[in-house]
């Protein structure tokens, strides 16, 4: 029997060569030391790929988890998370995606699954409790997201059958194919949908009708029910419940945060015109919410008429960023097309967007002519081009070829200089902020251990401004600085405290997006006591502490087995040293360098190396760990 | 020595399985009795691709044909006429285009050149003069036609080596895909760009040095100057020089012969909105020629800025019809690129545009889900769809596969009841033209030999009334009717009269279109005039009118074997039993049948079959067809 509650104390390991899959039982160690979702991810990364293994063979891991409070009643606690090696950055990666998918895993008896090889011809895994079945998906194979999870659950003959699938993008093993979640929620980043594609694995569907038991039921009811009531309470509640993340881009756009025409500009001049003011006013249906979410930041969109008509959901400010201001597109209702076009051919919107707008500054540089672009016009705010290319990109056709290896790559291919407007990190393309406008979040995304990232050390503090509870979380003495955007001082501290916190809430599975919610009212004593009560383990807020920062090293130990150093936590020379020309942030530029020599303190990694130390490395327990990486004391 | 001058006296026989190329001697008999171009392609049919054949598979011959006088002083002599198997009708095929490329046939020394076999990997066939060499195209395959054009250019090191190429469409054997001929003319119809895609022949890239001998130069010289001064003097040349087939849109709308919303209508509301005027006014930068002509209906477009920015041309009436009225789009900068993108792709306009339409029908009428439809939105007028659509039709992606079969054969696989609003006749998508509006022209489209079609019996005279024409060609006592749109009477005999000079002008590489100039001031006795001058055959009309009634009849012959019969020459329902609710045509519907027993007395073909007699066939010289069509007296 495992000790502790909240947890199955099982995994399901699939192996699509063999077609076998089989129950194994999760170490107790491994649930004391990462707790489930990405740590435990990171864990199976660290144990079972090596750096030799390409992230499109069959040696690759996938693991699909849900968190050790997923299922639960600590709000947002329905998040999935997706790891493998990424075939974007090739290192560790992962996504996340809201949904009602992560629940059914643990009701159905498992901690996660592992997905290992390659099947002969397409599948999907059905698991129903304790029934697995690898059933032919050939006939799905080149559908979209929707129709497929559509078709299975009419081939299952139930609709509640929860559906994670990949479209004609993942199957082409475009570098950036998303998965598509139960919903239209999108485990997006770092290409975890050419990993399945790459395994012949169409889409992954669970039904579990098993509870999750708890160590101490009324006291986790207790924190869960006074979070909701927090999370309500917040100041920010009501206006993110009603607009979502697009609400963002009134915010954004004046501090010059809001990259606009591949990063030339941090602001776009027809904000208004894609806020979500208009999106509202002009397209809402209705609200969705994710599993046990008091926030419900999803709305569904509807274009009624015209050129663009479509229905869509999860339109995030990434979205609004990424199809609109960043490609120079101004046309809300062709953003929705694009959006929902996105998610049935199972593309990231961010990194599609992104290249799409890298594509387009090599044609205004003259890098890439019209010829070598499939006869397309590349010119800003093209929405033929973009719809073109999307489809382009997903099919693998032409220019789309070049473009579905993702920036990085389409660069060095092209040569000529390309690699200048090439705004990725680590080869993953950058999210909707300008980090000379948010100095904290130019260091987050420069240390990111999935590459350009905002989601892992997740800055929120200084990004518009949050004094109540900068003061609540750090104490008055980190003030003004902290919450000052432009300001680089206290910014390590706050990246290195957003790593170590976010690692633990993607381990738990509770969500961030939306949540500024989550980060603002569940901080380290609400998920440790939360912890605590769901699984009997003693969990004093320092030991929580412990394994966030142990599960972050641990991914910065797996990438620097992959060559990942200091020199690889850098950004695009554009945000270093071209000041920007926009709204609050005119004329700054991303003060990296300082910044990360406090961040490498901090964290007392080598301040040349960007290793972690050894000394350190045994304080977080992974004393296995130095001797593979053979790290200096 | 060839007895006849004009001709070459042989032709280029490729193989494209053995990699040979040999010149063969061109049967004198062939040259009398079929001139060249298109007579001379339905021969080689007739001979060589018996009805077994599929029109895929490498057993099809593809002749590219100049006409006779390709390449003369004759105006308008450049066209080029593609002939094969159709895979989208499985009967007698053809397209014809404009450019440059037909004459250099004629230059390096060739009456055509007939493609067989089909090659191991992509090659494109590179001809100067007596040179001939298959070249690898391994490196072109997945190109655009205009970036295919111009790297075969830059690998010859010759701007002027003219090329006619297929697009993606082609290489996926869309079974509508076209051949797109120096530069961005396009030999569209009846799928030729398939055939070529299932040869994986990518390109045909000719230059020649020789000159065309002609029997009587200043004789010929005379007639041809006659033939540009006519053309120049005629009423209607400063219109359409000035506008091109555009300026049809706003003289077809108020007739109700402008089919819209897939022919549920016949006049589109927004008519103005992508007439001739606004898109010269918004978007013309300059005319441009074929070969030799005095006309220029062709014009380079541009979208300068904006979200369908693009640079185009052969913009014609039929691509307004097919991508903006017929789908309900009112959005002329969306046609312009959308014309662009067809053209890169390899994609015939009309059939692309017809199919989108019928399938926005289907959604329409409940017979399509947006799953089916890959979750896209088939709303009337979704520009979105549309660009998208054609991106996945040439690549056969899902839905796209289904589209890229035609009109025909996708609604034969969706079933119920589709086929209802399936606008094609003998499987070929009907262009912009509603016979109900237009009665002879309804019935020039069902007795085409290429499936509906309105350029093989072209009947111009009452489509927007021309009386004087009239009278000079066939005597005030037809009149009124004969201009009469909606009148049935005379019209028969308009219409095989107009097959028939059709097949000679055709066969001699003239113009058609553009060309309403061509067809009213170049007529039988011209025609005559002009081929003896240059050959030295004695040609009296009566024998020109004979050769144009057995090329005629041999493609009808042709479609017998195939087993086409009366029962083939019709209509879909709609069009003959429901009323016109637009324009002059509201309340009519098409009276085929009463039209069609006229048509076939004066054909002599036997009113029950609609095939041929034997009398008319030996009168023609076909005897050796009587045997083996087993036709009776």
């Amino acid at each position: 029997v495992f000790p502790y509650k909240c947890f199955a104390g099982k995994y399901l390991r699939v192996d699509l060569t063999t077609g076998r899959a089989e129950a194994e039982a999760l170490p107790v160690a491994w649930a004391e030391a990462y707790l489930g979702g990405n740590g435990l991810g990171t864990r199976v990364l660290w144990e079972e790929v090596p750096p030799e293994v390409d992230p499109l063979s069959p040696a690759n891991r996938l693991v699909f988890a849900p968190g050790l409070l997923g299922g639960t009643l600590m709000p947002n606690s329905g998040r999935l998370e997706v790891i493998a090696k990424s075939p974007l950055t090739g290192i560790y990666g992962d996504a996340n995606a809201g949904g009602f998918f992560a629940p059914e895993v643990k009701y159905a008896g498992y901690d996660f699954i592992v997905f290992q090889g390659k099947a002969a011809t397409p599948v999907y895994l059905l698991l129903r409790d304790g029934r697995v079945e690898l059933r032919d998906a050939s006939r799905l194979w080149g559908q979209t997201t929707s129709a497929t999870e559509r078709a299975i659950q009419q081939e299952v003959a139930d609709p509640d059958v929860k559906v994670a699938c990949i479209g004609p993008a993942g199957e082409r093993q475009v570098r950036y194919a998303c998965i598509m979640v139960s919903y239209a929620r999108s485990a997006a980043r770092a290409g975890m949908g050419a990993v399945m594609g790459s395994k012949n694995l169409k889409a992954v569907a669970v039904r579990g009708s098993g509870g999750v038991s708890l160590a101490d039921p009324a006291r986790f009811s207790r924190v869960s029910v006074r979070a909701h009531q927090a999370i309500r309470g917040n100041e920010f509640y009501p206006g993110v419940s009603r607009f979502g993340t697009p609400g963002l881009v009134v915010l954004m756009n004046p501090m010059g945060r809001f990259p606009t025409k591949n990063f030339q500009l941090g602001s776009f001049p027809w904000a208004d015109e894609i806020s979500a003011e208009t999106l509202r006013g002009n397209h809402f249906v209705k609200d969705i919410a994710c599993f046990n979410c008091p926030v419900a930041c999803d709305k569904v969109y509807r274009v009624k008429e015209g050129p663009f008509a479509t229905t869509t959901s999860s339109v995030e400010y990434e979205t609004l960023g990424s199809l609109g201001a960043g490609v120079w597109n101004r046309d809300l209702a062709s953003i929705l097309y694009a959006n929902r076009r996105c998610d049935d051919l199972g593309l990231d919107t961010i990194s599609a967007g992104r290249t799409i707008a890298f594509a387009m500054e090599c044609a205004q540089r003259g890098l890439l002519s019209r010829g070598e672009a499939d006869g397309l016009d590349l010119s800003w705010g093209n929405t033929g081009t973009i719809l073109t290319l999307l489809e382009r990109i997903a099919s693998r056709q032409g220019i789309g070829d070049l473009l579905a290896e993702g920036t990085r790559r389409a660069a060095a291919r092209l040569g000529r200089g390309a690699s200048e407007y090439a705004m990725e990190i680590k080869g993953q393309e950058i999210a909707a902020q300008d980090g000379r406008a948010q100095q904290s979040m130019g260091l987050a995304q420069a240390t990111s251990t999935r590459g350009a990232d905002h989601l892992k050390g997740f800055p929120v503090l200084d990004e518009t401004g949050y004094p109540s509870e900068a003061v609540k979380r750090y104490g008055a003495e980190y003030l003004p600085e902290l919450i000052d955007p432009l300001a680089t001082k206290h910014k390590a501290m706050l990246v290195k405290d957003g790593e170590d916190f976010g690692a633990v809430v993607d381990s738990c599975g509770n969500c961030k997006s939306g949540g500024t919610f989550v980060m603002a009212e569940v901080y380290w004593p609400e998920m440790a006591e939360a912890i605590q009560a769901a699984t009997g383990m003693s969990m004093p807020v320092e030991r929580l502490k412990v394994i966030g920062e142990r599960i972050y090293n641990l991914q910065r130990c797996y990438n620097a087995l992959h060559g990942i150093a200091r020199k690889d936590d850098t950004q695009p020379r554009r945000l270093l040293s071209e000041p920007s020309p926009s709204g609050h942030a005119k004329g700054q530029v991303l003060h990296l360098g300082e910044m990360l020599d406090e961040y490498y303190r901090l964290r007392a990694w080598d301040a040349s190396t960007g290793l972690p130390t050894a000394v350190k490395l045994r304080e977080l327990g992974l004393a296995e760990v130095v001797q593979r990486l053979e790290v200096g004391e």
